[in-house]
């Protein structure tokens, strides 16, 4: 079952990458796309695995994406989430993930607060481990699946010019998109208030801007992203509304923007905080043609890492 | 795989229902009910299809009689609570199912405090929407299965004298119940304190009576309606005892019923508060033939609707 | 598909359980530990069968075991957990119970903090019922995978010295240990502080010893229990630092243990408590082997309890 080109056991970032597996990666999502669109939606290429999905944060989109993936593929699903988990019995997180091992699970997918855990889990055990989010690190398959989306649209990554928009410094998902879209010949510009923007962001080999315009100026590829109201009290920024009148995309701050501009969002959105509904459901907008991708991308990674692991066997 | 006589993709309440709807709903049901008294209580009707339980209101015996009739038609079924979900982060209700869409369930469950909710949902996604409750609104799969418990016992709905008794006013299934035995040529009486009894509610087609004695007296049927004590606070009444006291039913009084009466409850039921316990469990009662129905006339829906999902493809 | 030997739709405890009986479920874990071992990790021995996994306290370990167990026999799981329940709605567990058997599980797996809360589900219900732990009473499952770890490592259980180690008090597990080993004929120590240790323990078979180094001493097996810190504010104890200083397995006390010595812990772990962690994960330590053992164990009880039941039909 293993594909040519592909040998690793775990997707813990996009770092360790090279353009050859990100592309293959790309390709065989393309392929699984279609299966969500058959009549019968499932495919029995995972029949008799185990998948556990390790949340440790709450996430009604990447865990529900992982867990249709899974099903998809036939696999046998397990959720865990912290609350109802032995660690408020004061277990350590490695125990935890230990004894998930001794039962024997094929992948674990896992969420976590901590930047560098599913790194950690991928050393320790033997099951492949997928990074679904470890704090603002690395979130591998919503870059691929940006990637993808991208690729839909535009027919290719290299050479296009791709702003992001908002608190990169919090975001979840800026640093994966941001070594992927270099890796594969992007070009990369952050735009943000200063207070959130990280320092020295630049050694990442992006272009950082202050304001939206610059931002939509000559961008192929706008991607907003979520403020997080949530953390508003230690939000760098004195009210939401503020905070639309600089960076909140509407249709009329677009109309400068190149032609066949696409419009991304990882959700959830804050609607009239980061971005207008007009352009939200507007026709530049791919944020749907995302969620359903993401399904094909997590179908594609865990397929391609259990025929890696079944050929280590 | 279409039912002939349904072509809907929905079921968001009885209202919109033809009387000869609701019997092929209770015609397929019955015929549904043998499988779960197989050995294999499975069958491949529905492999292949995803089907999402979105709960927005906790509920053991809804959702767990949706995941098991899911089950053993075959599908994948995917749970989502509030808790966990992305409304936490703020974001908006259509935002959330149109995420769900985009990972193309074919089918989606819905239980949610706002009446009309499912209504909104029907209307915009593709997917078929089944009401598992909205509020005080609508219950169809409890009515049908109500239906389907009567029909088993008295052979028919036509005719029959049905009186549901209790807090008329916060109850999730009487509407439900009061559109399909209506339809179907029952005679409902409602029956409960003045201060649980909505105003003008006899604009729906029913008999109003404020003492249990006339509720039981001639009924074919009787349906007690359980007392929300989790709302005590804002109950219209001063105690359970008093409520016992006047809207209780015991085998005492009973005695003036009619031969071959029986008893339904929707569940959860307080015991000593709306029922005795020597009513509940005694020779009239037909309360858990109502939950083992409840699997069946939700197996029944699933399959007629994803029958008409299917031939509108 | 009923296994000669076995006619017992129920797994409430181990006092009930003849020597001959407990044999039958250690070979047939043993044949079932492979399924585990294999790429396709599935058996279609319970297709088609419905599992509620009804938890009414919080586990990770002793749920996801029964789940992934359930999986690779290919049954319908399904999970309850009291917060999501009708419990809340003030319904009593027998009412939840009756409503759950009239959606004909086949099996029922329960945890509850009541003893003999699934003694009573078992006499009333058609189900077969599985003791997942009832409060500091039974918790058969674990004295089962526990046997079974001692029996792969030591070859038998007759004769053996095994030592019980800890707050035996409240433990979970050390009652259906006690029952078990004293049926195959193994010789049972329990040790901990005097205010940690039941009264008139005695009466069931076992010796008494108030340090750990007796505890040590010629033991072929040592079971270490978890202190509960949860429980701390009731602790018959001044700090877990003195418990350490007292009863904490190091590396260091167990240099006169008798050579083979086999060192157990039924999880969560607190390391540096009542285990150091060179002991935890040093040479004599079976943990994770007893985890694994959890899934086989729990495959051969699904498995023999479903063909008691179909007997029976």
């Amino acid at each position: 079952m293993t594909q040519e080109g592909w040998s690793r056991k775990d997707l813990v970032g996009i770092a360790d990458l090279s353009p050859q597996e990100i592309q293959l990666i790309l390709d065989t999502a393309e392929s699984f796309r279609e299966v969500s669109e058959r009549p019968i939606k499932k495919v029995p290429t995972l029949r008799g695995k185990t998948v556990v999905n390790l949340f440790f944060e709450p996430s009604t989109r990447t865990r529900s994406s992982f867990e249709i993936a899974e099903k998809r593929l036939s696999a046998d699903s397990l959720n865990f989430s912290s609350s109802s988990s032995s660690l408020s019995k004061g277990e350590s997180l490695i125990d935890t993930a230990l004894n998930l091992q001794a039962m024997a699970p094929d992948l674990i997918v896992i969420r976590h607060s901590h930047p560098g855990v599913p790194h950690m889990l991928a050393a320790r055990l033997p099951s492949g481990v997928i990074n679904a989010g470890d704090g603002a690190h690395e979130h591998p398959t919503q870059a691929l699946l940006d990637a993808l989306t991208i690729v839909q649209h535009r027919g290719r990554l290299e050479g296009l010019k791709v702003s992001i928009v908002g608190d990169i410094e919090h975001s979840r998902v800026v640093r994966s998109n941001i070594y992927l879209l270099n890796k594969m010949g992007a070009e990369v510009t952050l735009a943000g208030p200063r207070t959130m923007m990280p320092v020295e962001v630049e050694k990442l080999g992006v272009k950082t801007v202050y304001t939206l315009g610059e931002a939509i100026e000559g961008a192929d590829v706008i991607m907003m992203l979520r403020v997080q109201l949530e953390r508003q009290s230690r939000m760098a920024f004195p009210s939401t509304r503020e905070y639309f009148n600089l960076f909140g995309l509407t249709r009329e701050r677009l109309k400068p923007a190149k032609r066949g501009v696409i419009i991304m969002h990882p959700g959830p959105m804050n609607r009239g905080v980061e971005i207008a509904s007009d352009v939200a459901d507007g026709p530049y907008s791919v944020i749907l043609e995302q969620v359903a991708n993401g399904v094909a991308v997590r179908m594609a990674v865990l397929y391609l890492l259990a025929g890696a692991l079944q050929e280590a066997e």
